[in-house]
């Protein structure tokens, strides 16, 4: 095979995202997947987004990338969640076609001009001193990337595992960590009559800001709930399940628990949610969210059809817990490179890495190489512009033990890291190092020009409860959207949803967004203090022993990163910055 | 998990023929396959039918079946192959797409009211004495069908292969079978000009006589060839294929060669055709038919390089070959069921057994199980009314050391069974034992009417060459068709192709017919003089001892078979019948 600058590991989330990305930065790009059939496969939910992950999709989809476009494309039917609190948790979440968003990633990526997609097996990642030479495949026996070629002897097809004892060898801490999917059941089986009816919205907001052509929810899904039976079986059979997490609390994913971790957890309630949510129009296969187990199939039968509606439910497959593989965060940069070995990254260097977290926020099965030669600026986003930038600052700067899950709630300007914003936000990013197109530019800027058009005309003046105030007091003072005052007040033509909640959220929240930019600008000073990468805090004596050994872990780019790494505190901060006073960074 | 009739395991083609049929008998079916993805999933061939293929999907679609029916509606190009040659060998071959195909079967599936489809491993199948009581998944404790249950200790997910060390415990001969898979490239990457276009037909003829839609070609295949320069690639690195059958030959297929088998064999040859065939509307993964190969995966992309049109091809999937277990068909009655116990057949007894051999005659990995209490008729199809009936006895009477493939030159009466009079043939049969459903059964009637009536028009005389004859009489002189005849004529109105084609043919070869028919005349007497099924021929002391042991070993149901065994001669056939008028079946 032909070198390529960059390969590509994993077709799932984060492989496909990032497979779109380097072709347009002018790479050649290997998609090398185990198997074709399981590119962008949903497999453990076939939903896109939900609260805090429908940011990450709207912030990925701003800085130029696919998976918000095909989410809208293939979106069975599509909800704005949290609508009853504040705009900051409002987060959009898709039930996607499963079949048709792998069919429709698969083609798309098949389409672009300078990837080169295989069905192959990584067996090892080929290194050269501190940089990637090259992967090896289990199925040939040559070497893919980079200048450098060389021959290994003729080998067969060989069982899986090879990566991770590759990625051992190269010094990669390993962990594993625990998931679980739900039963899937025949519709046909279902009595949905004694369910309860989950609609879309009326009114679609997309994932995308490109998205043009109108979408409609398709399908219906519905509700039902567990009762004290279900949980009598489950909680009779608990010694048999092979995920309860008792024993092995920190492993297992602590919020997306399994029906038996909700029941041992919470022994007051006596039912929970369950959704039914149709997989894809091109099968019966339903997918039971809110009951993941890991109970053995007789046990999961029987407590499934304890659930009304689901009395006669056929299950197509079994639910499951599976275990995979991650690597210790702390050892990547925020550009998401591996610290030791120059040109592995967890995920693509730069804009797309984040996307990996999208569905499991910090599975780390895709790597990506890239050659010595190919020419990348580093790229980080902070946690003062993006929810990614959170995503990736918590897992370098803090690590995890156990799988990490977004929520609004760990972003500390999350009333400025709204959906609504997110292509304000990020897209001149996107379009400054190159993922941004002209297409979606050109969209981009006429939002920007209808922004500025409406917000001008919300100078004027109206009568409001008998009373003479501008349009943008109106809003102010009443509980009403821009597009709703619109309705009555008819000042506008026509006005997209997009601006007018942008707008809307930007007058109601004037004043908590003042303050919020001053501690946002306190913020970006710090990270505007660069520290050096190959630095030895050993050399700053005065430092406590602890903080030494934290910072040369964890190696932070700057004065903010530094200020959150544990075990590091203020004082420690301080002396820092008056050693590299002293001793400025050459 | 509740009871079942028929517990069918493995959901290829045979399995999903066979899934369709019981509960039309009103039998509880569960469908086991060890992924829900791979049902009707094509892996080997994205096409359905082919030279004397197509006859045999014609046959089981005149039985009641669906493949011919999903094979219609998801065909992407049809084309009636050898229609340079005659009638007999006229063979329906259908692109199929593949991702379509597999959706449309699985829902269909899903559909029907007495099917359970199961993801899951069966790892035993329990007998009590000579009947078969259950089957016992690897991830379940409990036995799923009869009237007899049992549990057995909790057991986790385990590896393959568990069935077929049951089957061996069983008493079945396993034998171990190879074949091949050609690389599939991205159509982007082909250059087309430099490949000749394939089109379908024009008049595009159907699988199912119940498929009303017209059919529209919807894509081009593609023709190119190797040439000298790949063949010394190949030959270069022959040593390299694992598939490569100097030392191996009768376990690979010999009529499927791979590509180094065919430049080995046919070493005069300076070209082989290549067809390049698009495996759906929803991939740009593209069908390399005719390189089948085992070369590793660099030799393949050279050799692949070296093709007019593939010069700059991505390999998706490289060719593979594998092998698979099936078991010794001499072990089988004429029914497929397994003479040593009592409800394992190695297809679904009666009509849809033969199913599993369209795509690949011999494979048995689809085994089936039914319960005692389960009520069939044995069902049988004879060699003088359909291929099926050829395919079966072949396989049960003369036995294969090599996986076996169905010609047109197996049938010895291939005259009559064509496949223009399929339904004539059959569906009369699939009605007796309820397989052909009322709307089947309305417009097979109509069918015959319609053939009535044009019979009976074509003893109307017309002028033709300046003389006066029966429309017949012309039919049988001249070169046409009696659908193109009817052009020139003007006779009938509007008369569907199935017809024309039919009657033309009966009438072109009355006189080969009615020769025929006398020497099926023959043969069926021989098959209605039965033999015992628990006769032990030792008994017969002037026959032959090797006659006594084959006669034993295939327990032959009638003379007609009885003739079919290899090493029972016609004398000892003579000796069996004086033996059997002497001391009559009782």
């Amino acid at each position: 095979m032909k070198n390529f600058d960059v390969v590509i590991i994993g077709a799932g989330h984060a492989g496909c995202e990032e497979d779109g990305q380097p072709p347009v930065l002018g790479c050649k790009v290997l998609l090398a997947t185990m198997n074709l059939d399981s590119i962008a496969y949903l497999a453990c939910n076939p939903s896109i987004g939900g609260t805090a992950k429908g940011h990450l999709v709207c912030e990925i989809d701003a800085l130029g990338s696919i998976m918000g476009i095909i989410a809208d494309k293939t979106a069975l039917q599509i909800r704005m969640l949290n609508v009853g609190k504040g705009a900051a948790v409002f987060s959009l979440r898709a039930q996607a076609d499963k079949i048709k968003y792998h069919n429709t990633m698969k083609q798309t990526l098949e389409n672009i001009e300078n990837i080169t997609i295989k069905q192959a097996e990584v067996a090892e990642i080929l290194t050269g001193g501190y940089y990637v030479t090259g992967v090896k495949f289990t199925s040939m026996n040559r070497i893919l990337i980079g200048n450098f070629t060389a021959d290994s002897g003729p080998s067969g097809f060989a069982n899986s595992s090879h990566l991770t004892k590759s990625l051992i060898n190269l010094g990669l801490e390993i962990r594993r960590f625990k998931t679980g999917t739900p039963p899937r059941v025949n519709s046909r089986t279902i009595d949905f009559s004694k369910t309860d009816e989950q609609l879309g919205d009326d009114n679609i907001q997309t994932f995308s800001f490109i998205t043009r052509n109108p979408i409609k929810n398709i399908v219906k899904c519905h509700l039902t709930y567990t009762n004290p039976e279900t949980h009598k079986i489950i909680r009779d059979n608990i010694h048999l399940s092979a995920m309860y997490s008792g024993k092995i609390e920190g492993v297992g994913a602590r919020y997306c628990p399994s029906i038996e971790d909700k029941i041992v957890r919470f022994a007051g309630r006596d039912r929970h949610q369950v959704f039914l949510e149709p997989e894809s129009l091109n099968t019966n296969e339903t997918y039971l969210q809110g009951i993941s187990t890991s109970l053995p199939a007789g046990v999961q039968e029987q407590f499934v059809h304890s659930i009304a509606g689901l009395e006669n439910a056929q299950i197509m497959r079994d639910a499951y817990a599976i275990e995979y593989n991650c690597i210790n965060s702390l050892q990547l940069f925020p550009t998401l490179e591996y610290k030791s070995i120059k040109g592995i990254n967890a995920a693509r260097r730069g804009v797309c890495a984040p996307s990996n977290t999208i569905s499991d926020e910090n599975r780390h099965e895709n790597i990506s190489i890239h050659s010595k030669n190919a020419e990348y600026q580093p790229f980080v986003l902070s946690r003062t512009e993006s929810y990614v930038g959170v995503l990736i600052d918590d897992l370098v700067t803090v690590g995890t033990n156990e799988p990490y899950r977004m929520f609004t709630s760990r972003a500390e300007h999350r009333l400025y890291l709204r959906q609504d914003n997110a292509d304000l936000r990020l897209t001149p990013v996107g379009r400054e190092i190159g993922l941004v197109d002209d297409y979606r530019w050109r969209i981009f800027n006429k939002k920007l020009k209808q922004i500025e058009k409406v917000r001008e005309r919300s100078q004027d003046k109206v009568i409001w409860n008998n009373e003479k105030m501008t349009i943008e007091q109106v809003l102010k003072r009443s509980n009403l959207n821009l597009k709703t005052l619109n309705e009555e007040l008819k000042i506008f033509n026509k006005i997209p949803t997009a601006v007018a909640d942008l707008i809307t959220n930007e007058v109601k929240y004037a004043g908590y967004l003042t303050r919020e930019n001053a501690k946002i600008a306190e913020a970006k000073r710090h990270e505007a203090t660069l520290l050096p990468h190959d630095f030895n805090y050993s050399q700053i004596t005065s430092l406590r022993k602890e903080a030494q050994i934290k910072l040369n872990q964890i190696k932070p780019q700057n004065i903010a990163q530094a200020t959150r790494i544990s075990g590091v505190t203020p004082a420690d901060i301080n002396v820092i910055l008056v050693y590299f006073k002293k001793n400025p960074i050459k």
